[in-house]
């Protein structure tokens, strides 16, 4: 007789286990199939002739205008986005995968959408894809990686997939009402990827989190995870002026690279300035590897406006500066509303974006710097070609409101599709910790510790992470024999904790954890007696005790 | 009298020491000769004029179309291959120098050897270097490296750069047969470069290795360097575009870019399935470093060619399972058939390399896809410019099977020829161990063990590597004067095995073993003594016991 | 009453704190009003009409022609010379990061400087910033960043921007004497960058040291910084290309590009070479990331000229011999002399840059190779346009010398004046410590040690930076109490030098050192003892020893 309970169980496991690798076949079999159907190299188009002017718009399908930039800021997604995660000191084999993965398969949706909503051809019934389509593509995937930076450590791959998928829709959705109905000007897409990716990653984040606090010791860094982030941030600063000027050409190309240069130079100084001031004269390298970078954002919007270099200078300098004391006072203020955000997204993203889109709408007043009349087609509402200045700088203000708008509500709603039981979300236990989604080498659990490092090199196999748990019986030098010839409760609370972890390898440092603890508690117990006995005179000669105290339970730290 | 004997010995050891620098500037003589009479800028050809089309090859020299390609490339060959070789948590120095070493070692070579073979002008008796010459060295370059990641480890450099000398004339002579007479397309060099240089290094690799097993315990990743490799990984995914579309023009380079983008972020996606798949539920990092980069190498012989971009995520998303069932299970395979392969090269190679020969194959019976007569000349065999669709479907596969033939059979050769005794070609405790070919600093050691680095700070100066090894008669901290007192068998041990190391510098692991396999020996020959003292009770408490058992040897384990 | 001494010591203790990040507000201001005030971008050229021919240089603000080689400088500059600092184990956040701000801060100061000397248009009362700037103010920043490597880890970050304030002046006035008086060619800007750049450091260097020995154990690498190291030097070598042809064009670019790919092989293949020559068969990790880049530098000056790939190659491979020798050999006698260089700027760019200016030299009497017509206007002196080929060379000569002179005197003036003490210029033991100017993370001490590791562990929060200090009587495990009852001179040392620790965070290594130190002491004392009782049988046993010997000072290395 067959048991339902049993197969819907089995079902249910089987589900979470493999849910993530499924469901990324069958989105890659759905959109190899979208591209058979629809997608097209988009050589009928006529190439043959045309005159280069110095400020006119390269022709369709122009390699060699794009690639370089193309390349540029195909580096700032794997390498700049990957590193910069990698700060977490037992989370960066999943920062930079996941950030791997995620761009990966955003780059391939991101085209399909963007295809359909922004370059569909209802003769032909395709669209064509071309190295500007693979930079569009591009520019929605840092929109995803920016929310899954406010997401890291606290999402399940799978979950981040799914958020992907939804956030590049509405991603997609959301430029094409801006730059086609709003005709808003964003050239460096502060508005569109930056202010989007930060708010629904804020969002998604908070709904995701259902007001349970996050607390975990592994949300920290080590000396070399800091470093590596570091490589992160630099390649995003030295080829964000390519992410700006990317779709820009002739003068504006120019400008929005000069701007930009000038203006995250500008950013780096104010960082290290404002983090001085506020660390009592030492820097903080959370700042450096971040609130650097936000000059790059803060421009975007007006990067290949006529701004002025001053101008890119004080924006870059504003932008440094709200960026840092954002590190500094604001994240934990928003933790305290339950609005945890890893890397700290709002600060470098969030408000530079916002920043950026105010200075968009400010300088909308000044159409001889705005030049906004370019970014007028007759599709635009509000005047199509003759909208006047201050309806244009409504329609600045406009699309950033559109923007904050569908980015919040977005993420809210992802976040709760999130939580979704079929998800099983980690919980606050596993969170920023490789070893959940990862088999890793066997210095992992030793890194959090020197003290488990000892251990384990003393007795190598204990501590591992191994495939097989350990037979207790086969192998005598366990704890579990100990525990046989000596049941005290440490023991005992020791042994769980390391079949517990053998067997399900969820959360090597538990153990290392539960030691600590004992030891410590060891410590106040013998405290009373330290100045009667010779031999308790203080707890540490316990750890390293001799056999004359035979159940002293400190010992065992060793015996591990 | 003269010692003829003595002479020859000492003949022997210096060769063997210096052997390898003298090679090299024998070379580099070599090498300077050969350019100062061959080499030639090349700026006799007329460039003053001539009329861009969008579909036409670029005039010869031409350095901006292909500069940002061939820095693309470059950087591949040198960070890319560089890191993704780190892996190796004791052979980083190695990889990553011994790569710079060997690419750039090549690049000098297969610029001559391009020249004489390709690229000769028999009338001015000179070939020209342009940057399109560099490009292609690096095309050689990367074949060799191929090479390389398959014996890496278990070679010393002298072994390296023979090889490489080999391989490159080989490697140039393939290719030149391939496209002059069978004009087999292969538009990103998977059959010439990919194909090559994996079988190429595999027999090697097998003929170096004479049956021998290898195994040891330094082949293993640590947490850092796992995300070093990855700075590798994430350069090789960004820049091979450009590897594909680097000799291209026209609206073939745009094809190569687009398929090879789509191509190798469905191996990304694809990769990240099977491991999850395979792995229970978790990736494997060793997958997403190596096998998401099977689809760049899959796509590459019809990169240019019409396959549409349907087509290109189906070669990507069958490179990227292939390549990580590979690592999964053909790895370990091999190694019983005596072929060890240290990066996979195989799977990220070989395999994929094939598998883009067989696509290209089938391509061929598609001449409104495949372009097939764009590669034709009159030189071709089997019809030349009027050659059939069928007879260039057996010229595919002629190509592939020659490569596969010739990188065989040489590689073969040239492992025999590296046997001999004069490469004094290192054993397998030498493996995968830095200190063999460097000055390594001094936590290099404690690296590897936290009970070794305990060790050395308590002791500084007995397991570091050192240049001079210790007096131990001026050293009274020394294991020698314990052993004096306690002369025990493990003490003898331990002593011969310090002295040794800190004589001959080569196996600086074989202490922690010895060590540990030492406790663990103790502890069986305690445990039946277990139940029946109190102080015996349990092995551990010997490691960390006091004096009332002087000649117990683990005790020696903190002595040290 | 008002103390006006307290009130003095007061300013001077903020002054000391806070003069860093209040220069740079100041300075970025001064620079806010002068852009806002010169600065164009420089679009009223006319741009709409001209012809590219193969050989004439591009049209006045042509973005693509620059645009390439620029993001690969700027690369050079931010990941290749941050990373390649990166090798001192204990001060890879100063490193990365004080390159990132020095680079950042220097790009906006030689904007201005360059326009003011070299593009004042003194009619419209502005200069032009466009890609072209950038490029040459990246070169600028070339030259301070080498300086920054001679006295990296021995001064604070006020000393650097002061620095690089002052030598940004004297850098642009000696190459605008050098280009438009003397007409000293320089392709690649070995002579004005290299050459000025190095003994500008290392004069400061001497003149900053004030004859004191600078002697530190933290001025060494581990293995991972090591490695980091390795990604700056890769970085480079695959960009100097692009850096000595940046300001080239037509034939003269790809010239400068083989010449400097070839050379720089060169010294790669002579750095290993020679590194295990005078290694004893084994190579150092430093001259492979520095001396293999030593062609660069080396073919600098005639990069662009009709050198023949041959002669490259020589060039390349003498450089990379005395450049491996200097690190040898050269390092150690200057720092005799008191001329301290932390990166060896001397060896890869001081003594390569000289051999390029000689190459300069003698390349000037070679005019059919030299080309060095094309170099002259009306305005050099010697002749103008019609200079002879002896003048030619003469002042070749004198730009070298003109160089070597303002750099030495240059460097030695700026050392005298960053020695006011209101620079608060760090000591011996605070050098190449991050500690000093960062919040470092929790296992920045216990990376130093294991030991210190292990007590950190068993004890943790003790040896954490942490920014509050510990109260001792509030925590019961600490050092203090356990000195209570059992007060030996010996925990009397460790207590005081813990307290200092935890108090000012400035020497986080000085607790080892002293624990060791004891040790050692400890293991003396008891010696004599060794044979007589079968409890000190041997020291080890006292570190590790039960209660029986209550006093024991070794016991404490425990109970830390």
């Amino acid at each position: 007789m067959v048991d339902f309970d049993d197969m819907k169980e089995m079902l249910k496991y089987w589900t979470k286990k493999y849910m993530f690798p499924i469901a990324l076949v069958i989105f890659q079999c759905v959109f190899i199939v979208l591209y058979a159907v629809h997608a097209d190299y988009g050589f009928e188009h006529d190439q043959s002739s045309y005159v280069t002017t110095s400020n006119s718009p390269p022709p369709e399908g122009d390699v060699d205008f794009y690639y370089p930039y193309f390349q540029d800021v195909h580096v700032m997604m794997f390498i700049g986005f990957g590193f910069l995660m990698t700060f977490l000191r037992r989370y960066s084999f999943s920062s930079v995968s996941f950030n791997f993965l995620v761009a990966a398969f955003v780059l391939e949706w991101a085209i399909l959408i963007r295809g359909y909503v922004f370059d569909w051809n209802s003769t032909a019934k395709t669209f064509v894809v071309d190295v500007k389509s693979l930079l569009h593509a591009d520019f929605v995937c840092a929109s995803v990686l920016i929310s899954f930076g406010a997401v890291l450590g606290k999402t399940n791959p799978a979950q981040l997939v799914i958020m992907a998928l939804i956030e590049v829709v509405i991603q997609v959705w959301n430029e094409y009402i801006g730059l086609t109905y709003f005709c808003t000007y964003d050239g460096g897409e502060s508005i569109y990827v930056h202010v989007f990716g930060a708010y629904f990653g804020l969002a998604a984040s908070y709904s995701l989190q259902r007001k349970k606090v996050v607390e975990s010791e592994k949300e920290s860094s080590s000396y070399a995870s800091d470093i590596f982030s570091m490589i992160g941030t630099l390649f995003l600063f030295c080829f964000w002026p390519s992410f700006n000027a990317g779709t820009a050409y002739g003068e504006g190309r120019t400008r929005a690279i000069v701007n930009t240069y000038v203006s995250i130079s500008a950013s780096v100084v104010l960082t290290f300035v404002v983090s001085a001031l506020v660390g009592k004269g030492k820097e903080e390298i959370i700042h450096i590897q971040n609130a650097t970078l936000a000059g790059g954002v803060a421009v975007g919007t007006v990067s290949d406006k006529e701004i002025g270099l001053f101008g890119a200078m004080i924006i870059g300098s504003v932008a440094g500066t709200i960026s840092t004391l954002g590190y500094k006072y604001l994240l934990e203020s928003l933790k305290k509303i339950q609005i945890h955000d890893t890397c700290g997204v709002h600060n470098l993203h969030g408000l530079p974006g916002v920043l950026s889109g105010l200075a968009g709408i400010v300088l909308a007043s000044m159409p001889w710097r705005s030049l906004y009349q370019d970014n007028l087609t007759d599709q635009c509402l509000g005047g199509g070609l003759n909208r006047s200045v201050r309806v244009h700088a409504g329609y600045q203000c406009a699309g950033l409101v559109l923007t904050l708008g569908m980015s919040i509500v977005g993420g809210l709603l992802t976040g709760v599709f999130l939580r979704l039981p079929i998800f099983a979300s980690p919980d606050n236990d596993s969170y920023f910790d490789d070893s959940l989604n990862w088999h890793v080498p066997k210095d992992f659990v030793a890194e959090d510790s020197a003290l488990g490092s000892l251990i384990k090199n003393i007795l190598p196999g204990q501590m591992r992470l191994d495939e097989t748990p350990l037979e207790p019986t086969n192998n005598p030098n366990t704890i579990e024999v100990i525990q046989e010839t000596q049941p005290t409760h440490l023991i005992g609370l020791m042994k769980g904790t390391l079949n517990q972890k053998t067997s399900e390898e969820t959360q090597p440092t538990n153990l290392i954890a539960l030691m600590r603890g004992t030891i410590n508690q060891q410590i106040d117990e013998n405290r009373p007696r330290r100045s009667t006995s010779a031999r308790d005179d203080s707890y540490p000669s316990q750890i390293l005790r001799s056999q004359e105290t035979p159940a002293s339970p400190a010992v065992y730290v060793h015996r591990l």
